[in-house]
């Protein structure tokens, strides 16, 4: 899932006031009647896709691999299985160059963890640890609470909180807009000289889920434990301090952070007929949280991503320019396999035609986000229009994903996957990620977008223009 | 929360075919204007309730009742304090008659529990044990998991059952078709020798959560430990053995049954100015599962059954008969309370116009459900056009609730608040069930709805037909 960082979503928000009329551009006679004549080819994917042999393929690999591997946490040893398990995948699936590219990352494990609130009573906290949380002591952290519902509110009582354990209890506004809680509650609790905090999970909508997620310390604060809680918990506690009650919690974690672990990037293709050096990328991450089953984020963009190459495959196609398939590793802990890979082959990055990713969900598609120059949205405005039988062909803005920003930010066409996510946020990073949430119809819808806008960009006469 | 027995969806469903036209029967024009008088007192309910001083009360009562309490299982402390905390709070509030009336009531804890999947990996599996389950050995108990979908592929498959721990991932049809499986699942299973039985949760939607509620044994069926798993963990497993790999589990349940407790139904009233000794009867149930705060389930029908006497005594009301309030204990063990309050007052039966209670939830309301004559259906359907400045006219067939049935069955009649149960069984029986799913505004619309309702019926000058 993409915004991470806040480097990500400052880099985003500038291009939120992009007037989608201003983009309008007059894309030639002649590329819109070669884009038309990509309509059988297109039809033949939807066919093959959503109504054919491969129907529910990406479904059926998906919940065979989460069942067998379950969640895949950067340094893990699932996550070591889950790459071996996918490289052998991809190479008994007869794709060309499948090979691992390795990357050291980071390796965070929760270990046991738990929160009790002792007064005014005894209930036991539902917690997540946030990726890179220091532990407490053993015996854990005995103290009193502090609710707060923002920064400014932090700010403000800093000397009530010093000693405290800072429960923040913010308002669900948007998941870029409230996330930076999880991001940087720890640190400005830490700053006004609070033992813990605990952070309202990021989501509308919870069944006392508690979802949890990268946090950044800062090298110049004290680092304390933090774990999300739930939305219901956070409310709760909110409301028993607002009647003057003194809460009491102790919290325990055995979070420790190991020297970086060996992973991989993952990578397949299907060779370029014309210009092989030439790249058009499809991707999503393999690696996941240590929660459900990572069957949303991004087992389902991982799979459709696969999928495409399958399908262009089974069709028996080779498009002019290389379609590579990369699955990234250590997304969670902030795109450290993209970052690795854009460092290792950003020598070749005139030869990057397109970077797309999915890692938004795999649910009922709504059209393609695109980042990139007037001349090319023009032409991919073209191309979605071969997406009418499924009725996909919309083109929005700010196409981008964590993975594949490295690139989008030098100047390369980026896209993602637009879908339905009204309740995407609602199982993101929690134990409610399964295959439960996939759909196999809606996974079948995403794949054929996927492929006939990859594979069209890759068999173009000209390369897409930046 | 109401079809807590079969016996009790067996006698709900022959009333299903009522046509509601044939219902229809003619009230008296001298009835129609009496109860179009009380117009200007149900304003004053509504305004006070909705819009006055009293707005959010029941909300608000609620919040600290169960912030300060917690879940209130049969048999539990918990249960003992709130019993004890509300005799406080109605005596405060000035009612009348408030008073304890003891019930032997059972006393189950669930005690420590997990489920482990050994094979086909290591996988920690989320359970709540079904309330009178007997335990395991302290060991656990291991086995190879059979998973079916129905009570007949048990049966079909009964011969692979011997032995195993049976996984039940039935299909959601309605709660009331499906908690047949939390009911009997372990029952079927004891049958064919299996040794433990994890049933999924009744509910549409799941976030990974468990669903706990009760189970019974029959006397000659070995009594085998079962639980429930998440709607996603029960459907992970039959994907799994559908390709035909094995499963194992570890289930450990340190359940126990103890000695029955002393526990109480708390009674308060308004007493009838004109025929004290004639019962209208308002209700909820006061204990709850041992899970999530008991909010909804049955925090809201309770408080909302207080809220209007509270509301009728604001407003200076007297009625001519006596309103009486009874908050149920131990409804969840099967209406335990509630059948002792019955066998205690039946020989007052015919004083009694009408028992109400509040069991679904307190979302938006939309109306009264009702059980009773065609000539008192009539009546109910006046009364209901007194809720027109709240657009909460409609009236619906099966009125009753398990702890009102007993006089329903009777020839009583009998309502109960109909409300929008879109999501009810999302929280129901769950960690789930907190503050966080009740809203004030709504609660406040409820409140409005079952105090003109109770209010008119105590006070008109007929009494309410068989």
């Amino acid at each position: 899932m993409k915004f991470l960082f806040l480097i990500t979503f400052i880099h985003i928000l500038p291009q939120c006031s992009g007037n989608p009329l201003s983009r309008h551009h007059t894309t030639s006679e002649e590329i819109k009647r070669e884009i038309a004549r990509y309509s059988d080819i297109a039809k033949a994917i939807i066919n093959l896709a959503v109504y054919g042999n491969a129907q529910n393929r990406s479904y059926e690999r998906l919940a065979r691999f989460v069942d067998t591997i379950g969640p895949r946490l950067s340094g893990s040893k699932n996550l070591e299985m889950a790459i071996k398990y996918i490289f052998n995948a991809l190479q008994e699936d007869g794709l060309e160059n499948v090979h691992l590219e390795p990357v050291k990352v980071p390796h965070w494990e929760r270990g046991v963890e738990s929160a009790m609130m002792l007064a005014p009573r005894s209930y036991n906290i539902s917690i997540l640890g946030l990726g890179s949380s220091v532990a407490t002591p053993p015996e854990g952290i005995t103290a009193e609470v502090l609710v707060v519902t923002s920064f400014d509110e932090l700010h403000k009582r800093a000397q009530d909180a010093k000693g405290k354990i800072v429960v923040y209890n913010q308002p669900y506004i948007s998941y870029e807009e409230t996330v930076k809680y999880r991001l940087l509650g720890a640190v400005e609790a830490g700053k006004v000289g609070a033992v813990a905090s605990l952070i309202r999970s990021v989501t509308s909508f919870s069944i006392n889920s508690p979802h949890t997620g990268l946090q950044k310390y800062q090298f110049d604060v004290p680092k304390i434990p933090t774990a999300c809680i739930s939305v219901e918990d956070a409310e709760m506690m909110a409301r028993v301090a607002s009647r003057g009650t003194k809460i009491v919690v102790t919290l325990k974690m055995g979070a420790k952070t190991y020297p970086d672990a060996t992973s991989f990037n993952t990578v397949a293709e299907i060779v370029g007929s014309k210009y092989p050096e030439q790249v058009v990328l499809v991707s999503g991450h393999l690696d996941s949280w240590d929660v459900g089953q990572g069957a949303m984020d991004d087992g389902g963009g991982a799979f459709i991503s696969w999928e495409a190459l399958s399908l262009i495959k089974e069709l028996g196609l080779r498009p002019k320019r290389t379609l590579r398939l990369v699955l990234w590793t250590a997304e969670e802990q902030g795109g450290v396999g993209a970052q690795q890979y854009y460092q290792l082959h950003k020598v070749n990055i005139s030869n990057y035609d397109i970077v797309m990713e999915s890692d938004e969900g795999t649910f009922t598609p709504m059209g393609l986000a695109f980042t990139g120059s007037d001349k090319a949205r023009a032409i991919l405005k073209e191309i979605m229009q071969l997406l009418q039988p499924i009725n996909v062909t919309n083109i929005y803005e700010n196409g981008g994903g964590t993975d594949i920003d490295f690139w989008v930010r030098d100047g390369v066409p980026g896209a993602s996957l637009y879908d339905d996510i009204s309740k995407y946020f609602w199982f993101h990073h929690s134990q409610g990620d399964t295959m439960t949430v996939q759909d196999p119809s809606q996974m079948n819808l995403c794949a054929a977008v996927w492929t006939v806008i990859s594979y069209v960009i890759a068999d173009m006469e000209e390369r897409l223009p930046r």
